[in-house]
């Protein structure tokens, strides 16, 4: 096999370090870490996918800005406060943040992307940020990309980093990543905040091309809740430190392609299982649909369900409600020629509940993770797609989030 | 006023009889009313609004058919069993259930409407379904109106029933109806089963325009989870008994539309008040809109988010999640140009925090009702949308339905 996983992280590539530090951002008196810094001296490529939300935070505008231009050293994220709905001060209080980081770092503030998570609406801690800039920039090192994957972390209960190595014809490159998800899962361009590394050498509209096809079959295939928000992001960086670049055409970008995505759709999955409130993993998967598009808005109509997610939560077959699901994604399917399976039993076919036997399918669903299948019977195209159930916890959770 | 409520439902407008009746439909030992009839010796005038659901219910079907011809005597109603994803089966049910009371009532099998709610995929229990139809028939009655609300619920509380008379130019006509609710509440074309019945006499083309608008401002304004029902139906039907006829262009014609609006938003209103785990009825009210369909896009796309119906549960004033919903309904808003009201607190305006007072708002938000309005900036339609909160209550109850 061609791409192995590896310890590391988003410092699994070579010439990046990373750091974490506890600077108070929501609460003064609380000391889990809440800044993170991701830094490469090799100047790399930068590639993001953002939120679709018209309402998006400060920091997703500077990435945006800085993400066109193609070029950065530093990715530095804070939790504990969203900078969204923030205006003029909130632009304001990211550009501050990156020439902090530039002056300390002597690079320029356009090369240092920021980003954000936790609570809309509330100005940043400025003192705060800056002092977790500074501890951040002292303590960077290949040693703590754990610590960073934590700093980033809001309702997630674990730190998600994931890294692969990829052989390719003239040697190895690295893929290496972390995020954080936990509610407001669903999005729509990308989603939540991830940042991902590589040590391949790739020109930055490649890059965008191959972050895009990758998210498209991860990030946007999940999740947790309905809400898009107002923050996500993914950001991928490749410095070109392995001293092997990616030509394009070659069968070399397709190999690191698929360690791309493996790195994508491991985060994306365990943004999933770590959803809020998640007692059940469940993948939705739809076949037979006639273009991509249509067997993903199937799968999100089915993976955003109360309905079918309650369900979920309850282990109860109750598959009426995914087949109503189905009816109302917005998508033409004809019922007849709907197939249903849950785990690996048929459930519905040609209008009708199948023959099969109803505590086997409870059986399946008592289980943590298990599949739902559906074949349109519209065309060959397909989509694979993860969701959490609703529980009694998600409820708790966001019932009063900021207390 | 020239709109005035009144007793009596269904049997409010001269004419119409009900009835209900215990059959066990989705339990032989239940003793709880499953069956309603509704009849009007006089032939009516019928309209309907159904599920856009792909996936109808066998008796949506049939209810479509006999609209589209126009006219009936007789409404029969059974909850415990939707009769959806039944296939040929479920179609030929419907048909001998219509024949049933066809023969017994000495009228024509295609003047009979058929109403089913309750569990998908399970074929009905014709022989207790013809048991019921007797009783029906021999129960009819203008006393019966709230056993057959009572007949009629699922999950839902309370019967919803409600009826005014209007004062015509040449006097006073009735509009009386009941609605079941509870969950898989979001309607889009129609909204759950509610009849509804006037007798004022209206031409079958008219009738349907009115029913139209009037749902497109009561029932289509209703969330309780985001699931859209198979068998989602209100049907009205009008049978001149009070001997008067509404003329087309007329201020009467008028007159009755408010009187029909009036009795479809009590019934949508009451439907989310009664929601599942409802403990808040939110009222959002959307202005400045550039068009009622973006109206409705925004108010919609608070009303299910579960974000924003978690800290309507905990009375949480966390308005970024309202303003986040409003930035990924797909309307293309100007976060600068929006204001958003908890109550009468501005919370939000020019894309920052206004100036308020976070205990005001939180001590709003602990009222069982309240308002969310936001301004758009973007015109001057509107629309005013209901929306329930999600509690542990609704995870409970949809966690494990069928047991």
């Amino acid at each position: 096999m061609s791409i192995v996983p590896i310890d590391g992280g988003v410092c699994a590539s070579l010439g990046f370090e990373s750091s974490a530090a506890s600077a108070g951002i929501k609460n003064p008196e609380n000391k889990r870490l809440d800044c993170a810094l991701v830094f490469s001296k090799d100047k790399a490529t930068i590639a993001g996918t953002f939120t679709t939300n018209r309402v998006k935070a400060a920091p997703v505008l500077w990435c945006q800005r800085l993400c066109s231009q193609g070029e950065a050293h530093a990715v530095f994220i804070n939790s504990g406060n969203a900078n969204a709905c923030t205006g003029e001060r909130g632009l304001n209080d990211v550009e501050q943040t990156a020439e902090e980081i530039a002056t300390l770092l002597k690079i320029d503030k356009t090369h240092v992307l920021v980003m954000s998570t936790g609570v809309i609406g509330v100005p940043l801690p400025m003192d705060r940020i800056k002092k977790g800039v500074h501890e951040c920039v002292k303590s960077l090192s290949s040693e703590n990309h754990l610590n960073s994957a934590k700093a980033i972390m809001t309702t997630d209960t674990v730190p998600k980093e994931y890294a692969v190595a990829v052989q390719l014809s003239r040697g190895i490159v690295r893929v290496g990543g972390m995020a954080k998800g936990a509610g407001m899962i669903c999005p729509n361009m990308a989603t939540m905040l991830s940042v991902i590394t590589t040590d391949a050498g790739i020109a930055k509209e490649k890059l965008r091309e191959l972050l895009l096809r990758a998210v498209q079959k991860s990030f946007n295939c999940i999740a947790v809740d309905n809400d898009m928000s107002t923050n996500d992001s993914v950001i991928l960086l490749a410095n070109g430190a392995s001293g092997i670049a990616i030509q394009s055409g070659t069968q070399d970008e397709e190999l690191f392609y698929q360690g791309l995505l493996q790195v994508c759709v491991w985060l994306a999955r365990n943004i999933v299982a770590d959803g809020e409130g998640a007692t059940k993993f469940v993948e939705i998967k739809i076949t037979g649909a006639d273009t991509v598009d249509n067997a993903r808005k199937i799968a999100k109509s089915i993976a955003v369900s109360q309905l079918c997610k309650t369900a979920f939560f309850g282990g109860d077959p109750n598959w009426g409600r995914i087949l109503c699901a189905i009816g109302y994604s917005g998508v033409p399917v004809e019922p007849e020629k709907v197939k249903l399976w849950i785990g690996n039993i048929l459930v519905f076919e040609k209008g009708l509940p199948a023959n099969y036997d109803e505590k086997e399918v409870a059986e399946i669903m008592k289980n943590k993770e298990f599949v739902i299948h559906a074949d349109i019977g519209m065309g060959s195209e397909e989509i694979c797609y993860w969701t959490s159930d609703l529980s009694y916890d998600y409820v708790k959770i966001n019932a009063d989030y900021r207390t």
